[in-house]
């Protein structure tokens, strides 16, 4: 059975729930998507709202029109200093809006893929950096301009790009240069590379969310915890997921449907 | 003077060694080399065996067949309950079977290079990823397949992938996705691409155990300590390491043998 | 207003300093720039030199004729055992002269960018190792040939390389092979290629110069203090140093030059 839900937040993104895939939809296109107060504000949201989605197994994140996301829309966050300060007001997590923007997506419980196409400046690629995995068109164009405002990029890339190349990293920082979608793949951006990212972006969730979801929790939680684990500390979690996952109905099906030949049911 | 030995385990592999150089080879082609319980026992017998050898400089790891291995024979492994609780219980280190028949060649006392081609799945790529470097066939398949069975990758992963693209692991764990070895290239999976990985990774070998072993050891030494060292305590090994070479008598003879233009004798 | 200074270190480097960008240029070109003790205390001199220079916003680092650095000259080091144990010998900081030869560079002011063509080997390697930015010839070639004296590299690359791929750095250091600039491209050792190294990255210094020097000094703190942070430190420092932008004369320069549609002025 599917089920299908619908909704738009704050007049500037809309996310559709189909079969356990969310697609996050930003659709402000004559201005590239670029983030407003508004468009901070239903981010925020749709993320909150998300994370109380029971049986969400992945999320896409695409752009309306010609671009991803251009970045911050400078003007209109500058017009109120209150909204500035807001923005770099941590939670009790240690986490301001401006970070929570891109590990928000990190956060939930189920894998993300951002879309990227066109421009995917600033916010917009530091926002791309908090998901798992990133389907890039090859003449996208990715920058962190913030220097050229005097600033610098803050939207958590110090832990989202952690495990990028050094070089890589300061050079957009300390430069803002543009860099295509087919560089960004070499340096290390990119994912993968396709001529039609949101179509690839959700073909490859649905396929995400037909495996077990509780595998993909195990493979996922591994990965946000081992940075702060030493190597025993690693091997341990991984036995621990591992022997969970063995004990489960959910195992149990997925080895059943591939002896079968016939697709799993984890609903 | 050379030597040579030449063993088999289990009847699943064979092992030669020759003028300090061990090359071992699976030998269940008709299987793709896929790890039943005699080859994983084989396997782990081989790494202790190894690690006995006195003046053992560097190994090569093969495939017999059409594949170096299509990863774990899940039949046969899944039959005996015994097998797979084994398989999850960690020794007085914290490393449990599974884990290490990855991190088993990482730690002996010689480098490892492995020579991928044709399917390297699973189990098979996972061992893989404990060898120093990987030379892989650039039509060689690389898959981490284990969510289609409801379960993660474990042998080790978050410890000898620590390094890769967090991205590229989460992809290949997630989905399960097949990636071809000029790909594994670009994504930091493969070290070398060659059209005959097991004549490369063979020469390879042959070429470091004309090193200083005392050389190569403390190189390796470094990287292995690296991770849990800070700043200053990486400094201060990197100098202790190389005066103790610089000490020795085969850092002299290796100056004595580039000034000759002879190569060095380290027996 | 310009200003423009020149000096000789040891008749082995010149240091032009033009507009706050600092040119380092070697200049031993029979020797390939190999170091002697002469280029030695001439490195570590500019690297003082240059770390007193207030307004100092980038370095290029350059290498005279076919060479950038072809690495140290063995015979006339080897040839004072006093300067072997200097070499080795830490100051109050746990540094020690060939490891400040590398880190000297990262613990400037202000970022610097290497230009690396022809021979770029073992001690002229691990130097531009400790810069920023590494632009490279698509022909030059890369080594680190210290195994082939059974020595190992030894001048911070357990610091400077940590965050490249493991397999590299070690297939680099266990076999003294050679890496064409374009292959390091890939592998992750070079962070832009160009037909004229010298040029272009006297072009990205000069660009980066004109960017609000407090900015890059905030991007340049965060990528120098994060491998010792936890995630929440990270978060927190992100936090702090964009707010000081943000209260400065430079933000509203660079933002009102901007909006102005001119050049900004820091000085």
């Amino acid at each position: 059975m599917s089920s299908s839900t619908q909704r738009s937040f704050h007049d500037r993104l809309s996310v559709s729930l189909i079969d356990h895939v969310a697609r996050v939809h930003l659709e402000r296109p004559d201005r590239h998507n670029a983030m407003d107060p508004p468009m901070i504000d239903a981010l925020l949201e749709v993320q909150r709202w998300l994370g109380e989605r029971v049986g969400l197994r992945a999320v896409v994140l695409t752009g309306e029109g010609e671009s991803f996301c251009s970045g911050l829309d400078v003007a209109s966050v500058v017009a109120s200093p209150e909204r500035v300060a807001w923005l770099l007001t941590p939670d009790a997590s240690g986490v301001n809006p401006a970070q929570r923007l891109a590990l928000g997506w990190r956060d939930l419980g189920a894998p993300v893929v951002a879309a990227l196409h066109g421009h995917v400046f600033g916010a917009g690629l530091q926002m791309a950096l908090g998901a798992d995995l990133r389907i890039v068109h090859p003449e996208a164009t990715l920058a962190l301009p913030e220097i050229e405002w005097g600033l610098m990029s803050d939207m958590a890339v110090s832990v989202t790009a952690a495990a990028l190349r050094q070089d890589v990293i300061q050079d957009l920082m300390l430069t803002g240069r543009h860099l295509a979608g087919d560089e960004a793949m070499v340096l290390g951006l990119a994912s993968r590379l396709d001529e039609d990212p949101r179509e690839a972006a959700l073909e490859l969730a649905v396929s995400m969310a037909r495996r077990s979801p509780k595998a993909v929790a195990a493979a996922r939680r591994l990965w946000r915890e081992a940075p702060r684990l030493d190597e025993r500390g690693r091997l341990a979690m991984e036995a621990e997921l591992q022997r969970n996952l063995l004990a489960g109905r959910e195992q149990r099906e997925a080895t059943r449907a591939r002896l079968d030949g016939r697709p799993p049911r984890f609903d």
